[in-house]
């Protein structure tokens, strides 16, 4: 599956294959933190809440709920069943287009 | 560092602090496969090669060296620093707009 997401694309395919076309080793997914998450911005602290609540009803693992950040935002971390985390963030002076896309604080 | 992505962003962080704010174990970053890649595509064989010699350059680790794909494309994969795996690429059907934005096959 590829996401177009304006110009960067998220694919998503087979654990094993990918870990053979990388040639590494596709051992169990590490438990251990990866040293890359995937954040997903929202542009109020509302919003953070139906999309936490909504992957924790899908399935997804509590890693941290949402709370108020020492920097002024709001955040939350859950796991996806391959067990990437994720954010979902609002992050103060980060604006978003029509379409969406995120535009960073200048 | 905030990289613009063009709707997608792409940030660094320290390791511990974001293991930290996921509240995850930041143990030593893992060697095997950690479930997700980056891929930089490009528009032709020779991108990838002139890519990739850069990184190795730079002091990548290498982990397969460019050469011809199954379905046509062309592709080697380096890890960096901190053992992330990127994959430098250039796929069949995959173009470009005149900003360096992704475009998928039909």
């Amino acid at each position: 599956v590829f996401l177009d997401g304006g110009g960067v694309v998220l694919a998503l395919w087979d654990w094993d294959k990918l870990a053979q076309d990388a040639v590494l080793s596709a051992r169990s997914p590490p438990q251990s933190f990866r040293g890359a998450t995937f954040a997903w911005n929202c542009a109020t602290p509302a919003e953070v809440d139906a999309i936490f609540a909504k992957a924790i009803e899908a399935g997804a693992g509590l890693l941290r709920k949402p709370e108020k950040t020492d920097y002024g935002g709001y955040r939350g971390y859950f796991s996806d069943p391959d067990g990437h985390a994720w954010e979902v963030v609002q992050a103060p002076g980060f604006a978003f287009t029509g379409d969406g896309r995120l535009i960073l604080p200048e």
